[in-house]
């Protein structure tokens, strides 16, 4: 049973899931990127590899858990979180534990084994997003579940353990401390100044140009002031926007161009690069807010975190971030 | 030039360093874990190869930057900071920047290239301690410089770029955000209960037993209660000692004895793994305190961070650390 235990010095929350060594590859090895499709477990005629299906995209009606879908959500096979553990909270000494209550969804998102993200269709991506929206407003109907984080690990060094292309929803019975402390830093400076931090950096950056990589109708994508490493880039809605899963229909289409193109340069200028990428919004069920935004956050694995950054929590980039973005503009994708 | 940048957001700073981007390995790829002693820059005979030495212990009297060396410490010939800088702090818009003073120093521990830590003797542990604390003892004469953290990474996928065995400290002009968090939850801690967090943590594990690894006549070596990842072990001197550079030789002798010993079981429990450890102490030329311990973290690189950890900064540990602990306790080292 997972277990959620809080750090007692500095408050942070670490989940012990023993299920999860379980899971193929559970151990960092060199793992070969393409993985076998008669063994994938994500594709079309083996759906009984996975748990019954939570919501699926089909053009004709054939049936759940069977072929002819063109997306699928499942529950995780070696789940971090379950939604049927009871909300127990307990003390040990001076140590304080939480059940695992929470979910851990996985999105598959094309029925190809081979059609990475950055080489599916806009529409494709566009219905991906529609799923993360559709599940988190699922999720937030359970008011054990205070916090749902979309994210995708693309490639073995990423922490992908199947190479069919996939992403994931994670639904957690707290605010976890990334988002706190980013939400901690957007409050502090509402108060301070009644504006939203995140568009001030829109507005400086759309000013300045040399950071912005690209801009679709609705959105902006940025290689960050101060990125953690090379590459990384941050892509956020022009207009003020808190919630995403309150994005109207259009706002999905467009983030969809914003992020396959920004993806497919990634892919170009680096060659194919492993990468992460994680999206920030909201917890959930809160009302919009005007000094929080929500944005994705991409991250390219091209250097590992060492024992510098595990213990000072400074990360050293090699890669202006001003470089890094003049490249990926001009990068034809 | 090196430059810090804060995240205007989340205030955590981030070092852009462009020099680094020329060393070898920059970017990760499959790395061999064993390179060349004839091109090694830390073998004996190329000493010509590391900027000129900051500390060696030499028995014999044979010159400085020569053969007859035991331990060497000289400057990271690729620094993520330098001394040389000025100390000029900048605003661009809502950025705030630092020049990048600071040092970045390698610890050359052996002369042997093939001899890593674990299978060095008690005395060459306990004589990189004493370097270490020599070293920081003179870094801290310089006012500029407000923190040193002493690390190690061992093995590639640790992000060690070269196999001959090495540590290194890095001086920064600010206190960092992993420290922070931990002094200043300590902080909290003991204004509360008049109580240091981690002696309540040792006296609780000693009770307990479940989770202590091994104890020396100074020292405790645990699996944290919350620890992020398999295996991570927490080594504390089990008297009450907040400042790191103020330990007597008896300590440095003991801390020796239980580091040695931990990665020698962590190296027979799971087959040589890559590892990083760090050391976190009050930052320089504080006055010795009742609220902050310092210590040794040790995390060995079993997982890999990837979107869900980058993105909440939670972290899913598969391996329960009451199993570690009593899987390292049985191994014989």
């Amino acid at each position: 049973m997972p277990e959620l235990r809080k750090d007692p010095v500095v408050g942070r929350w670490i989940i012990v899931a023993p299920e999860r060594a379980e899971r193929p590859n559970a151990v960092v090895r060199a793992l070969p990127d393409q993985d076998d499709p008669a063994s994938c477990p994500f594709c079309p005629g083996h759906e009984a590899m996975t748990p019954p299906e939570l919501l699926a995209h089909r053009d004709a009606p054939s049936g759940s858990n069977g072929r002819g879908w063109a997306l699928r959500v499942v529950p995780n096979k070696f789940p971090a979180l379950r939604t049927e553990e009871r909300m127990a909270r307990t003390g040990q000494g001076l140590y304080d534990t939480m059940a695992g209550v929470g979910a851990h969804e996985v999105i598959i998102e094309t029925p190809e084994h081979g059609r990475q993200l950055p080489q599916q269709s806009p529409e494709q991506v566009e219905q991906l997003l529609r799923a993360v929206q559709e599940r988190i407003l699922d999720l937030s109907r359970d008011v054990r579940l205070r916090t749902a984080v979309f994210f995708k690990n693309s490639g073995a060094a990423a922490g992908a353990s199947l190479s069919h292309p996939h992403s994931q929803i994670v639904a957690l019975p707290l605010v976890p401390s990334e988002l706190e402390q980013e939400m901690s830093g957007a409050r502090a400076y509402f108060e301070e100044k009644k504006r939203c931090v995140f568009c001030d950096v829109i507005a400086q950056e759309a000013r300045e140009r040399s950071r912005v990589v690209l801009e679709t109708d609705g959105f902006i994508a940025l290689s960050p002031f101060a990125a953690r490493g090379p590459f990384e880039l941050l892509i956020l809605p022009r207009e003020h926007r808190s919630v995403f899963e309150r994005s109207s229909a259009a706002e999905l289409q467009s983030l969809a161009r914003a992020l396959r193109l920004s993806l497919r340069k990634l892919d170009l200028a680096l060659d194919k690069p492993a990468y992460n990428f994680y999206l920030h919004g909201l917890p959930l069920r809160e009302e919009p807010s005007d000094w929080y935004h929500w944005h994705l956050e991409v991250r390219p694995v091209l250097a590992l975190a060492a024992g510098f950054e595990w213990g000072t929590g400074f990360f050293i980039n090699p890669t202006p971030p001003e470089e890094a973005a003049a490249f990926l503009r001009q990068t034809e994708a």
